[in-house]
């Protein structure tokens, strides 16, 4: 596996404000908190072999048939699942994007190869996987042109990486006409929809055909109980963890412009929470380590995204008075620097 | 992934003495829950994407280096991951054993074929599985004998799963010793050893190299934050789960004993606090569900065992009074059958 992913708090012990992972950390976690431990009995059995009543509940949510639903251990291991199944596959990268899906591509001896535009999808590939709301970027692909492309290419299968898609308002393919065509998954995350990345929770949804041949390569029991309860829990509490999206873009919006006047920070465009910066002058790890330690700050060095190099760094934007202090943290490394 | 596996007390609601799994269930986890229920806001990051903490806490409890050390996602995720990493190797189970490990083994393009004694090891086996102490039999190998053949057969890879080590008074390879050598992979469960199977917690020790080649294949947050939480946890408080292993294995004894005598049941011989048993007459399935019906019993139907047929059941022995009302309930299903 890849080395250096972000939300490594775990290596300092002064973080007070998280900028590094994806995960929107507002939500009243306290009620889930309070039900979990409530049923912490649970874990002295085992749960069920394969998470059948959360692939019901989370079917019934989206008006899919529990066929067509596969819950995973964190979106990370339908990843590893679908490059397992389809092993020694042509697979097609769309850059930049999140490193696990070469990692396990690679572990199950594929040929990969990245490209850099939906209009240049490699004619070899047999699979092509989109991480769609981008991460690094956090820019939303032109549905119709996805869809067109989808279409175009019958004989290739899309991955698309939806994890991101509970932070934007643009339109994406939703998981019932994604399980119309039979050349499309689709991943998501309950770990960062409901900021719960401790737990690992994700699925992905597709055709039946599809689903069924990955889940032949799944193992028993990979989703453990607890995440099973939080699963369950959060479905029938989804109104709990709505985001104010339109507050949330212009914060985007406003942080973005800020980091822009700053001079030594140059800031990609997006259409979801997170932002990819370049710094002018300077490397993304020492910007870190100096934010880390002098003022409790922690964003993500993003040098190690393929595609990317080492002035990059990534932030999912937090409250305005976080984001604040962000911006001061940075500027005064500038000062010093 | 196979189908039915022990512990289905999930497609039950009134199982009040459940013999199906093979986890002992007598010990006093309210402190354990209460230090999780404490640590529950840890959910809100991420884990560290491999359980680099808890390996050193394992190294250093075995005298290994954290290098010899994997931890996983229960024990399963260490037969796939090893399944994995030597895909398409030419592989012998000594049989009877878990099922999981021809899965395994076909789902990443083995060449599997089964054996009956440590003496008839296939010549051309590259890899060779041992569950030992043994599931379902409960049995343990002669410990010369296997070193015997392990250092006779330095082209072959042992891997030897030894979850139900923490049930028997026969010896067994140490995680020490086995480092030692170049061809051996211990399996451990702290499942089976802290009777926590719903939160999938395991971990696999043997020389650096071949630890550092497996763990290349692990996805990152494969074990999620509860787990490691209940890890730390249970390492620093293992004196609370020792059990008395003498009282046990004469209670065992005394078990195989009454069923034996209903003449009915044909016990094999054990090492452990498991039975294989066999119904010379009717199938386990009826027997599984007249008891779960009737007196809220739960008894592991071992059919789908290779190598095993509808005759076969599985228990763990439980306390003498519940294991009077599993022979209480075998007589009854005698009496009306």
């Amino acid at each position: 596996m890849l080395k250096g992913h972000g939300d490594d708090t775990y290596k300092y012990n002064n973080i007070k404000i998280n900028f590094s992972s994806n995960v929107y950390n507002h939500f009243n976690q306290e009620p889930l908190f309070c039900y979990l431990a409530d049923k912490l009995d649970h874990i002295a059995s085992y749960p069920e072999p394969e998470p059948y009543s959360l692939e019901k509940s989370i079917a019934a949510m989206l008006s899919l048939r529990k066929e067509e639903v596969c819950v995973t251990n964190g979106a990370t291991e339908a990843i590893y699942l679908i490059a397992q199944t389809f092993r020694r596959s042509k697979t097609a990268i769309l850059m930049p994007a999140f490193s696990e899906y070469a990692d396990a591509c690679r572990n199950h001896e594929h040929e990969v190869c990245s490209f850099y535009s939906l209009q240049q999808l490699p004619e070899r590939a047999q699979m092509v996987w989109v991480c769609n709301p981008n991460n690094p970027t956090g820019m939303v692909f032109d549905k119709e042109l996805l869809l067109e492309s989808i279409t175009k290419n019958e004989d290739k299968l899309f991955v698309i990486d939806q994890s991101y898609a509970p932070f934007t308002l643009s339109p994406i393919l939703t998981p019932h006409e994604a399980a119309l065509h039979t050349n499309i998954i689709l991943l998501h995350s309950m770990t960062k929809q409901f900021a719960i990345p401790g737990l690992r929770l994700g699925y992905m949804t597709g055709c039946e055909p599809m689903i069924e041949q990955i889940r032949k390569q799944r193992m028993p029991w990979s989703v453990n109980q607890v995440a099973i309860d939080a699963g369950h829990y959060l479905l029938a509490h989804e109104d709990n963890y709505r985001i104010d999206l339109y507050a949330l873009m212009q914060e985007r919006a406003r942080m973005a412009s800020d980091l822009n006047a700053l001079g030594i920070v140059e800031v990609w465009p997006s259409d979801t929470h997170i932002l990819l910066c370049r710094l002018r002058s300077g490397h993304a790890s020492a910007l870190k380590e100096y934010l880390a330690t002098e003022h409790g700050i922690l964003i993500r060095d993003a040098s190690n995204f393929d595609g990317l190099d080492s002035s990059f760094f990534r932030i999912a934007v937090q409250t305005r008075k976080e984001n604040e202090q962000l911006i001061d943290g940075i500027r005064k490394w500038m000062e010093i620097g």
